[in-house]
């Protein structure tokens, strides 16, 4: 068992590390989309078997296209936190971690070699045998003395007709869970296809009915679709004119946000890196970046809108606007996670999907060890430590609008047909708030603050926020040359 | 004569100084609004007749509330920079300049002593008899040869049903140019009442005819209406077939904006003071205010998003994200009206109607001499120097809300209706964009940049941008009321 503490002494140890990311899909707009991630790297921090735990999201940061940057060893294991195969599986997560992949995984998963690193990208965890063990813990949390003579097993899955994954996952548990011989009946049923779960009196018998919703998280279908197709009135529902006698039905909180996912996922990542036992190495860039970054806060230092200041072996982090400020106004986070909720939304309450906004609230520090401060700084500005050290050292590639705009795919496909004037235009008003300097667009930034300019800070290529915009402005333009009959 | 250079020696030249302050309309949205105030301003300034001159806004800042704190001297003559009386001159500027005056003004203007200072406040320039000279310039700009034989001049005004004093300021001015014998006729025609502008060709029978537009500035109604009403296709327009045999039609350039209504405001400055020819003291309390920031600012100090840095007598400002970059990276300015213009606008080229939203543009830098880092900073951070050493010796004063609610008038009447819920949701919105901590809502500053903390200025009262937006919501929920059939 490793301790997340190689940073201390990244010299003696630097070899057998191992890295693990989280990837979620994350929101521009909503701050809990990502709540789901973060707790199971948290979970799974504290198992310590990993020596870092580093999350990733496609609306949010770090992106995609930055997570592997921010990896510290050469040996990085990659889990998709979705419930179910699909598009983001399949093409949004590989096309934008470059793993020149695109369609379904493999059951061993892939593995690459980028940049100097061994990337392993998995199933979703949803699709994980070990996730019939999570239906049954649900199970049993809203009817503990369930039996295999009176109770029944309904595993509710969403379905689609797009993709017969999904289905076929929730048929697969529905049958190890049958063959555990733990329930009178087990039946798989849908929101969105046949069996749909309007049907369930005619088809379960049993007086007691356990359903365990197989979804990601509490939403819009376990609060609401679910209870209303099949009458549920609250946690426990008694139905006493039922066609096969009185029945009691037990409505199981959703299977994605329980903590044994986080065995699945440990199980998953052991299963990709197979016979590879040794782990990696530190990564010889990233400890470099690391080790210059450290050298400057170790003197005091302005990073954006932050000031970092050396106390005795400790690392206070705060709002550069706040200086000065007694520590006793302020709210004191001494957890890089505490620093991260303190500084999830602006002053005005709304969510900051791009940390480098200029947005970031007042009102609060962090004090934090040096081996906690790159994990703070990476929620503070993702990435943005490892870009301005390439930056600073011409090895940052920028990837120009047209080349991203080429590779976006689904709804966002159409960002293809805006005009050089449009992506101005938009981009003027998104990254007009934005502390990045636009490399991608063309600007220079001869800084960065690692030679002491705070506000400097690259931007190699569009964020997924910009691409949203340009896809509003392109849309909205259509709607006005419909209107006007062009 | 008087130079504007008594911050240098504050002992030394204390007594007979006096100050012109300007009052301009301003916008929230528009960036160019206040354009013509600054003009005045600056060739005002450059006359050397008053130690300064201040401008005011209405909807930008200094605000009309922060305005007379914002004065050097206790000899204060303020001018409303209007083109005739109304709402604003009678009701507003009073107001809100706490002048305990509404209604028409008396042609000798008002007289307070108002916190140590003598404020005198006079009629808008557009009234003023010294008008007929501007359109008298605008007539010869445009046509140089006018003559008594075969010219005539329509003096063109607005007209309204609401103010009869617009139409009376009109006749005015045309009788007085018709008495100078400089035309062969003078008509004053209108647009929105009789005689209407479109009826020219039945009255007008000269064939030269000079059309002065008695309007505060070039605009829709300059540029669109006029123009349309009269048949006009620019500057110069022939009318071959007119009732009255041929006719040329010269269109001149707005009254409003023609340099010698500098002029014009200083007469009416002068005969509002009257036989008081002392002119005032210096305000002890600003130039302690002052005094102690200069202090401060030759150490090199950080005051809002902005650094201070002192050089060999001059001081620097700059973005603090800014910080180390090389002079050369930036676009300098080297007067505090270059400072205004390169921070009127934020990086997406938004206007800045709030100078304290968290949204200073970064880029530049300005080199100041001591005597015009006050005046720079008042561009940059209008009245926060004045409230921010007031609030450190207990003196500011906060208006909480429900009082800015009951002094509001016209369309602004119905905030009186917003709950304090209502008000909360839409402060967190715009005042979490801005610095400033909100005294008039009970929120506490135990210090300020005074005492080293650079993001901490206080906000005494609501100001108009967040009044506006209280409106909206307001009137959003009306409008869903009225919706939702309640």
């Amino acid at each position: 068992m490793r301790r997340d503490n190689s940073l201390l002494s990244p010299l003696l140890d630097c070899a057998h590390m191992r890295s693990l990311v989280l990837i979620g899909h994350g929101s521009h707009l909503n701050g809990e989309s990502a709540g789901a991630v973060y707790r199971y790297a948290e979970l799974l921090r504290s198992r310590g078997l990993y020596d870092e735990v580093v999350e990733g999201y496609w609306k949010e940061e770090p992106s995609l296209r930055q997570v592997l940057k921010t990896t510290r060893s050469t040996d990085v294991t990659v889990i998709p936190m979705f419930i179910s195969e699909g598009y983001f599986t399949e093409t949004v997560i590989p096309r934008e971690l470059g793993l020149g992949h695109q369609g379904p995984v493999p059951p061993e998963g892939i593995a690459r070699v980028l940049g100097g690193k061994t990337v392993r990208y998995t199933l979703p965890y949803g699709v994980h045998p070990g996730m019939a063990d999570v239906i049954l813990a649900r199970a049993h949390e809203v009817l503990p003395d369930l039996n295999a003579q009176d109770t029944a097993l309904i595993v509710l899955g969403h379905g689609t007709t797009r993709n017969e994954n999904s289905s076929r996952v929730i048929y697969r548990n529905a049958e190890r869970l049958r063959a555990s011989g733990q329930f009178a009946e087990v039946h798989a049923l849908f929101l969105d296809e046949d069996p749909k779960v309007g049907t369930w009196p005619e088809v379960v018998r049993a007086p007691r009915v356990v359903v365990v919703p197989f979804f990601a998280s509490e939403g819009w279908h376990t609060l609401e679709t679910i209870p209303e197709d099949m009458g549920l009135t609250g946690e426990v529902t008694v139905f006493p004119e039922h066609p096969h006698g009185p029945q009691t039905v037990y409505y199981a909180k959703p299977v994605g946000t329980h903590a044994s996912v986080a065995d699945v996922i440990l199980h998953l990542a052991e299963e990709a890196r197979g016979a590879s036992e040794r782990g990696g190495d530190e990564d010889r860039t990233h400890a470099e970046a690391w080790a210059a970054f450290l050298a400057l806060a170790r003197e005091g230092m302005r990073v954006g809108e932050a000031l970092i200041t050396p106390h005795g072996g400790l690392y206070e982090l705060r709002h550069a606007l706040d200086e000065g400020r007694p520590g006793d106004e302020l709210t004191t986070a001494v957890t890089p996670e505490g620093l991260r909720d303190l500084t999830r939304r602006d002053e005005g309450g709304h969510h900051r999907p791009v940390h480098t906004f200029r947005n970031l609230p007042r009102g609060w520090r962090a004090v934090l060890s040096e081996a906690d401060l790159p994990r703070g700084m990476h929620y503070l500005y993702p990435s943005v430590v490892e870009e301005g050290y390439a930056h600073q050292h011409q090895t940052l590639r920028a990837t120009p609008w047209p080349t991203t705009a080429r590779r976006q795919t689904g709804i966002y496909a159409k960002v293809q047909r805006a005009t050089p004037k449009q992506v101005e235009t938009v981009a003027k008003s998104v990254c007009g708030r934005c502390l990045k300097t636009r490399l991608w667009a063309g600007e220079k930034l001869p800084r960065t603050f690692f030679t002491g300019v705070p506000g400097a800070l690259p931007c190699p290529e569009a964020c997924t926020y910009l691409i949203a915009e340009v896809r509003e402005a392109v849309s909205g333009q259509r709607e006005q040359d419909a209107g006007s009959g062009k």
